[in-house]
């Protein structure tokens, strides 16, 4: 079928030639020309059959909002609009409002699998009607990898429950990731074990604890041995911080989602406040050595 | 090859299966009637030539140490023994003494894979000498899975190396059944997602979290709907306790395995006495209502 | 000098004694006949001389709200409002302006203390403008402990500031409480120790971790010994929430915080979703044995 | 009464002072010359009338264990040991029964107050017979603070109970700790609060988080502003982990005691190992850029 497919970056360009090589049309818009089948939103529209299915894969947050405004006005009743982005599940009701006002449908749909998607395939988890999803069926039946249907494409429920269970799925990737990187750690940590990289590699096959996640750690650690050429500072994307965000609202226990959340951040500071106050609580009541924030250790003295 | 196994139960069971299938020859040891081939440690012994490789299939800790102790006895300098349970690593030096004094050979193997192993094969971890390795080689070939040989086999280091691997794995394995679970429980608790199984099951193909642990909470979830007929109350068996130890001796950060660990404390209890002095503070000060052990809310008065 | 007070509850009621009894004349408003001066917020500003200032003291959100609301109407330009309620810190902007806009000035209080502040006074953080908080300084100084004002009063910086540094009091107070209970669990867990009151009561003094918190502890264990009354299911309202959510806006570790939000939440549920998941999980790989919803341990087999 | 008191360190030295100050006969031996009292264990032996008292205040571990034995060899039956530093309960019983086999008595005794219990008095935790407790309560009663003697004093139960309740002191410490650093380093995080010492001092008086380490940090943050003098690194001394190892025996949930630790251990890392692999793994499946260890940002390319 045809589809037009807004944003062409790490993410929509590899959409673009998996949906092609599966034989759909794909009318794609980048602002960037070396990219871009077409120069606007407007000729995208205009290229397309109606009525339409245009799939946006933009960052979240004020780009995917302009998109979805710029669209509703370029779209027509009966057109369908996807959000293949990691936009936030509250968004959702709001763009399906906006785009519903004008007749147009929407879906939101998360979308994992990252740069190995184009090959693999992509996880998706899509919310909103059943009337839209059935439309946008043959689209989805491309994106997701072989094999059964459902072993990589839901309908989630509702507008939201897409990007809802994206959010999720991040969630549980820090913690799955965290837990992987302490084990990594504290295989380092023990003179006995004299090939980590071979452990890991052994754990990828008939282990309970095998995964794609683990197949990456030990790809990862066979092309920089030691992680020695990078460091330990880690952004987070979103996702981790609205998952903590969603526990605390549902009070919903989540110890350790939250635990990897703040691995995070404190992976990016240079020295940390809270341990500076700790250090010189230690230093106020025992006389314990501080060390000095120059480097230099301090004559401390005891208990 | 010919091998000595004691220990039948369900793990040395089905171990006897699959060396047996790959040709080898196996005499089983087990106090049971039902299932053991000799009578006797000392039968096992008469029924191997020598050299001789016994591998130990027994719960950790003193029955570990008891069948170490009698092997020692009825082997002879140049046989083998494997503890391939799940013992503390700290256990290996001392067997590996104990052994070594008799001129007999000792490694330790921790395996992963449970009940599947029998027909998926198993993760193995070795720790010993390099020649022991090489020359129990052929069994490890036919308990590890399929495929190349580092892919679910590694010789990890000196002796105690291959069960320090095991434990670290098991650390990991709960982090991750955490991860998952905190997920499931977000995932239930938003009314927009209706289908969580199918949620789940979605994410085994294409996605960043996928992994056989997935796997198995999807057919668990299949097996049991909204896990109706289990409780949540969740034991442990002691590798995940000896991880955090081992974390806090070699001062590594462990939160997300430690918060597992903790949860299934947690798990365990009726009722928390730690939360009973939560309660009972929040009334002292401010007057807040507190549930009484009986079951019934008392009046209580704000702020 | 003259005041209005609006809330009569437990902290309201209190406060107008202890405001009365340092010469201050009070006028309160509750919709309660039996507590209240005057019939209405109309009536309130009539029987205040101008400019006025109000004390509003009543459960944050709506009720508060409506409160400010309703002196944005009765109240003239010139007077001042002051929140001393547990408002979260982004309403205070809200309030500020509306009341701006009618040329009433505003201040928020952050007021700990509990049912404990009329005998020892109540500790006050202030958000607002300098002149405001000097206009206000009799009553502040009237409500906050004996001794210099430092100690128990601070002006901590624009509007909104006050409520700020009370939520961020609040999310300390989870952190500490649940410090001491873990301690006290710890203590009743082993055998050796044959007095824990006693051992509880001995650290009152001295010691390191002597706190006024810690003396309530002693005190409760005195009332209620072994906590035997009452349960560990425990409210949270809303303070440490904010504080955890304000940790993520910040990018700030808060482990500790944040563990103590989640046994909390963790001691209102009757069983865990979360770890019905990983019983689930360890009997799909190993056979465990996992416990039934209705309360059987159904029979296992291993590893 | 007469004492003799082993170990004229820190606390040793200052516990001398407050025993001659309430009458007391002291004779003090340590190694250093200059400050001991006695050149030998055996003239401080011969110095003391019997039955003898004599107080060990040494360090854990290898020290205390020494001095033990030491004693026991020029002590007599009759006399009594306390040990008033900061050993592992589990040492005591050993220790008990050591100088039990020559007829010597054993107490051991938690110590806390740190520095300032020259002035002060120290909070007493002690475990043993209640005959040799009653026996030693003069140096009790001259070593805790002023008061009613159970505000400062317990006899927790047999012998091991005194330093199993000192490291739980330790481990609630750790937690009541970190609490109070997440707090300052979120009001340091908000822009809106412009007087962070000012809002701790304000606590110190009519709040509920009131508390002598609270006072500590006013003092701490008064000497230097910002803390911008010391570093975050922060040592551990053992009773930390040792509370830690003790919740996983008991199998009591401690997620604040262990955050408290875990953060301690990340505060020496220059770099953390497991953050690198979650860097590492991030940038396998997402492109997500990574930050070299030299410290330049490398080009990546999104989600």
């Amino acid at each position: 079928m045809q589809i037009g497919l807004v944003g062409l970056g790490k993410m929509g360009f590899n959409m673009r030639e998996r949906l092609r090589a599966h034989g759909h049309e794909v009318v794609g818009y980048d602002p960037r020309p070396e990219v871009t089948d077409v120069a606007s939103l407007a000729e995208l529209a205009q290229r397309l059959e109606s009525p339409r299915v245009v799939w946006v894969m933009v960052p979240a947050g004020k780009i995917t909002q302009d998109t979805v405004t710029g669209l509703a006005s370029v779209l027509e009743s009966g057109d369908l609009v996807i959000d293949g982005g990691n936009s936030r599940y509250t968004d959702d009701k709001i763009h399906g409002e906006l785009l519903g006002s004008h007749g147009i449908g929407y879906l939101d749909c998360g979308v994992s699998g990252g740069v190995w998607g184009l090959e693999n395939g992509y996880g998706l988890m899509v919310g909103g009607s059943a009337a839209d999803v059935e439309r946008a069926l043959p689209i989805f039946d491309a994106l997701r990898p072989e094999g059964e249907r459902a072993d990589g494409f839901v309908h989630a429920g509702p507008i939201g429950a897409g990007h809802y269970a994206k959010m999720i799925h991040n969630g549980i990737e820090y913690g799955l990731m965290q837990a992987y990187a302490e084990g990594y750690e504290l295989l380092e940590a023990e003179d006995l074990v004299t090939d980590v990289h071979g452990v890991l590699r052994a754990w990828t096959n008939g282990t309970v604890v095998r995964s794609w996640l683990l197949e990456l750690l030990v790809k990862a650690l066979g092309e920089d041995p030691d992680f020695a050429e990078i460091s330990g500072y880690t952004d987070d994307s979103g996702e981790g911080r609205w998952t903590v965000l969603e526990a605390i609202d549902h009070a919903v226990p989540a110890p350790v989602i939250s635990a990897a959340l703040f691995a995070r951040f404190a992976s990016r500071q240079d020295d940390s406040p809270a341990m500076k106050a700790v250090s010189a609580l230690r230093n106020q009541f025992g006389g314990h050595a501080v060390k000095k924030a120059a480097g230099e250790a301090e004559a401390g003295s005891g208990t």
